[in-house]
């Protein structure tokens, strides 16, 4: 059996509490599952690294991690210290573009226990998948501006699709869209109002649509979209949308679900040529960072997510309804879901449950 | 006393069927307070108009409109017989680019009788409004496509922001919150993603907000923004945007407050140079269009916004009063709002409140 090869990034604050327990998990569900897996450790990626070396990350960064079969990642960022453009550009935002992670991936489900802000919605009700674009569109680095401190000055910044960028993305949630039961693919769009890049956006959904006849699939702009996130949430299976409706939109159905604190998301390189990286939705949390409360279940729902995509189903479901049935006891949940269990203990729950 | 000369363009669909009501009830208003109000009724802007002329509006709709003290709009749109493209870029965001109307600005406000999809949520404890820049940022028509049918093909679409374009609006934006009881401005951002156009937005807040000392201020990233939108609507008092941001969150905020079907809207020119446009945030329903169902208030809620905008403060006010009480009664609500008044039985129990 083939032994996977896991890099480790605790990063900073809470990502230090609740990746011991996101390792914890994947540990017992390896053991159930017959799924072996080695965990290396490192300390770069975060504030204390910056703090030493002046940098984010060594510059053999690309040698030391790009030859596991995934990258486990904590919380980076601890605005207070190191403005956010350092701590996340020199991080997270590399591995999206040096290891090509093309594909953001989140899931929005309503979870048992977790209290939603949406009136008379219940588990089962909402669960759906947000597929952003990770690489390109409206976070290009090409623009400027002129004129610079006259009545004259301007900014410009523009929006990048490119045909290979677009396709891929939109392949993969079509793909997604076919292989779930309910086969809906929803396209985010704005081609009323951005007349030029999100017309063609809409251009490649039809065409590639045509090589997936038995997806269903519609588009909405982005204003109604998000209406519709939270006035008909069960409306969706498989959303699909640039980096930027991407981003707006894999923030909001978590927060439509009550789970922004507990969701995962994976950012990933479908073909496998680079590792990919899975992380909890949240920060580093500096506010509630070393008290021990912090909530591991986006961690440990991360490393679901990992063992999904590394083949291993049967671990990640595993792990999954473990999440599920401690989300599900008031004395297991952490304090910010009404519970009174604290860091540690919850992770023991999942790890014992699964 | 002065008399207002108002152009009214109901449009299409229950564009038509609304635009009496809103009448009716500026006139009650009117007679009321002593405001003195002509119409001059316009039938362009509308698919009968392209249907028999090929184009949207005639060649000199702007001397026919562009001295009226205001234009009083229904709905403009009817994709089956023509894009949108035509019908909107050739109406709507023509007013908006020709006449200046720089402000975008809608109320999200909880009323009574409106189901929330939000739980536990009371008329009062939301209320806030939406400014949303109206000529420029990402809606610009600069970029274009490359390499077009190859695996090289691409698009770009450059956001614009301009300094007296940007100024501008924050200008507004402040000076509204100056206005109100909470003095609170909240920026929508994504600066940490976005890295030109929307860190010189940041910069242009910051200085703008040091003439306002009063106004107590914050900014989040859009994504977060979205998702606070739902968890903490009462948070936020006057929320201000690029045009795409403010456009995506003039549509959030009303569904949040379930009000997207009766939620009002201001295009404005603040200076009065050019006629500012009011309507309701509604289109032209082709699907309820001809039945006498449609719900009216947000064509008259619009009505209330013009009184403000015209300086008639107390006919604004009575007519939302009156907008308040009327929905407050089961018997006087339209169904979709699970009442069981047609369309003019709303617009005259509104009327006789006023
Ligand atoms: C129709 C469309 C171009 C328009 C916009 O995005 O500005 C609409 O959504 C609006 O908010 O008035
Ligand atoms: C930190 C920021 C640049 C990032 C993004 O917008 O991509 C974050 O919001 C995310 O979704 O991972």
């Amino acid at each position: 059996k083939k032994q996977y090869r896991i890099a480790v990034i605790p990063g900073d604050g809470i990502g230090k509490e609740v990746m011991p327990e996101g390792l914890r998990v994947l540990e017992a569900a390896g053991k159930k599952h017959g799924v072996s897996v080695q965990f290396d450790h490192f300390d770069f990626a975060s504030w204390d690294y910056y703090e030493k070396h002046g940098e984010m990350m060594p510059a053999d960064w690309k040698a030391q991690i790009g030859k596991h079969d995934a990258i486990y990642f904590g919380a980076v960022g601890w605005p207070a210290k190191i403005p956010d453009h350092v701590s996340l550009w020199g991080s997270l935002i590399k591995f999206r573009r040096e290891f090509d992670q093309y594909v953001n991936l989140r899931p929005v489900r309503l979870m048992p226990g977790v209290p939603s802000p949406l009136a008379n919605r219940k588990p089962g009700d909402i669960d759906f998948w947000v597929v952003r674009e990770n690489t390109e569109g409206e976070y290009s680095s090409v623009g400027g501006r002129m004129f610079p401190d006259t009545d004259r000055e301007f900014v410009t910044q523009q929006t990048v699709m490119t045909r290979t960028g677009v396709d891929r993305i939109l392949k993969f949630a079509f793909e997604l869209a076919q292989s779930r039961p309910k086969k809906h693919l929803t396209s985010a769009t704005k081609s009323n109002g951005i007349s030029i890049t999100m017309p063609y956006w809409d251009e490649r959904v039809e065409a590639m649509a045509k090589k997936y006849p038995k997806v269903k699939w519609d588009k909405y702009h982005i204003d109604i979209l998000t209406a519709n996130f939270v006035l008909h949430p069960d409306w969706f299976d498989v959303v699909v949308g640039s980096n930027l409706f991407g981003d707006i939109l894999s923030d909001l159905g978590p927060a439509c679900t009550g789970t922004i604190g507990i969701a995962p998301s994976g950012n990933i390189n479908p073909e496998g040529n680079f590792p990919s990286v899975f992380e909890p939705v949240h920060g580093s949390a500096p506010d509630i960072a070393g008290q021990g409360i912090a909530n591991p279940i986006g961690m440990i729902w991360s490393g679901a997510m990992m063992m999904e995509h590394l083949g291993e189903k049967a671990a990640a479901e595993s792990i999954v309804g473990a999440i599920e049935r401690t989300l599900g006891e008031r004395t297991l949940r952490t304090r910010d879901l009404g519970g009174n269990a604290d860091t540690t203990a919850c992770g023991k729950a999942v790890a014992d449950m699964v």
